[in-house]
């Protein structure tokens, strides 16, 4: 199979899983190889931070560290110091309730912002980024995303846990040290809805799962023991790469130790062809799991999956106003471009 | 009523026009009245550029020029040298092809990727800003607005025109001379479609236009003859503004002429205030109207508006990977601002 596209004209495509429109648009751009961030992440300078060992005084309260005992933490789960969202979660169903009930505020609903918003500290020594990490740490950072969810799950009126990092100014990181966060939402998200939505209608469809679908020669980049890593069919973003678990498994949290370490190597690897390809871009991961509390066999059709997106286009009016996004890069030809990267390991 | 909330603990809103979940989280952030532009939309300094009159010759082919014939132009309509969509926009309806049929590429479909992209120089002169034109000027942009969808309807295959504004570089201005863009789309944009679905929705429920019903005073800016100017019960950024008609409509372009100067007063208005608010900060406009080719008696529920967004915050892993959007800045809050602010007309 060609790895590039036969045509360079602009195309429309959607895929099963985001049930999306994007527009891939060449002629905008440069060749694929030609990109390169503009403004990397910022440097990461040795100085000492809250989230540096040593400091952890200055942080809001920890959830737990790892190991549990001692000093010489590698990783620690804490509270966020400006949370998003009130942790006076109730134990019962949160309740909606219509402002109209009281106000006549015009339509529209209200729900308490409660939830939890924590911080995961990857390292703790500042200069360390995510990828310097061994696989097998930064299968303990997975591991430590796998325990606050399950530890969360317990609430009923959680409805579904966003697991995302954000790496480089630019691309939403406050803090310099090596971090990600975890956001307990009393909501289902609307990008999750519509995704769970998507592929329930492709397996009403096809009685296939759209994500073990995802198995086109081209647009493959890598692949480990138990996930693979791809450019998707319809991506949103230039060089947006998704990592999928081979098993079919509707939630993340249900990961074993082994495959966490597997995890932590092609995500490693990933992110190192990002940074060497594209001049350390800022970046953001998202964990794309399945809603909590719903009963696995309703859940048939999903499949979770982690998202890379470095940070490498602006969005502006256009894709504000409409929900649609462009794409200077097709698929095949991010894929290729990723496939050759050569990483010293 | 009271012009501040009452409680400023995080709230979860949902209005029934974007249908989608917004977490309000004042405790991140510092006051409403203190939100100013980190950076600035790039000043514009009065050299000489492509869109300057008597540079007319290095754009891509003009549409339209107002007034119509002679070089001294006000409004001119030009074809984007570097279009998302190829002009070969077939007369007949443009056809889905799924990529299974040929390639078994996975889970997707394709659909070529023509359309209109053009461009609306809104002034002949360099310095010029939007906000600088009077409001009969900006009317006869708005109505260069009309008059090019009124052409591009004429296209079975179009089904959508999103008209919108890009203001300052971190906005995605790649050109300082002020200038609107209009992408005509073979498709219904999700965020339209969601849009239409949940006011159709909430007119099923209470036989009103979820938008005529936005008329709550602690959210209202301002006014003028045919228009209002609201913070949106669930506004998705700090400072968002829509501009409303009075009059149910569902399609901006059904607009007349003394509407469209009215138009022009109103939007003159909010970009002063948000320009005098907040440190001439970047921004986007964009026109969300309806769908072209549906029945009128289809749309009795839909209604057109002027959505403003000031670029203040990142768009980061979490709205990336969830759809759901962390607003610091409560609507009632931020309309108190906006109403207070004195503009020297």
């Amino acid at each position: 199979m060609a790895s590039t596209s036969p045509s360079r004209s602009p195309q429309l495509r959607k895929d099963s899983v985001t049930n999306r429109w994007v527009i891939f648009s060449p002629a905008r751009a440069k060749r694929p190889s030609d990109f390169k961030s503009k403004s990397p992440a910022n440097p990461n300078p040795n100085h000492e931070c809250p989230f540096c060992i040593g400091h952890e005084h200055e942080c809001a309260p920890e959830i737990f560290r790892v190991p549990p005992q001692g000093p010489d933490w590698k990783v620690r789960v804490i509270q966020n110091l400006y949370p998003a969202l009130s942790r006076e979660v109730p134990d019962d169903r949160a309740t909606v309730r219509s402002p109209r009930d009281d106000d006549d505020p015009g339509p529209g609903r209200v729900l308490d912002g409660v939830g939890f918003h924590d911080v995961v500290i990857e390292s703790p020594v500042h200069s360390i980024q995510l990828c310097d990490l061994s696989p097998s740490e930064i299968g303990e950072v997975v591991r430590a995303y796998r325990r606050r969810i399950l530890q969360i799950a317990s609430y009923e009126s959680i409805k579904y846990v966003q697991v995302f990092k954000n790496h480089g100014a630019s691309a939403g990181a406050s803090m310099s040290h090596s971090h990600s966060q975890m956001l307990a939402l009393p909501i289902v998200p609307p990008n999750v809805s519509a995704r769970i939505e998507g592929m329930k209608e492709y397996f009403g469809q096809t009685e296939k799962c759209a994500i073990c679908e995802v198995r086109r020669e081209d647009l493959l980049i890598d692949a480990s023991t138990h996930f693979i890593s791809v450019v998707p069919f319809a991506a949103t973003f230039p060089f947006e790469i998704w990592i999928i678990p081979r098993d079919h498994s509707p939630h993340f949290h249900e990961i074993d130790d082994e495959k966490a370490v597997d995890l932590g190597r092609l995500l490693k690897l990933m992110l190192r062809k990002l940074s060497l390809q594209l001049n350390d871009p800022p970046f953001n991961f998202m964990i794309q799991t399945s809603p909590l509390h719903i009963d696995g066999s309703d859940l048939s059709h999903s499949h979770w999956f982690l998202q890379i997106v470095p940070q490498l286009t602006v969005v502006a009016g256009f894709e504000t106003g409409s929900g649609c996004y462009i794409n200077p890069v097709f698929p095949e030809d991010a894929a290729k471009v990723l496939r050759e990267v050569n990483v010293p390991m």
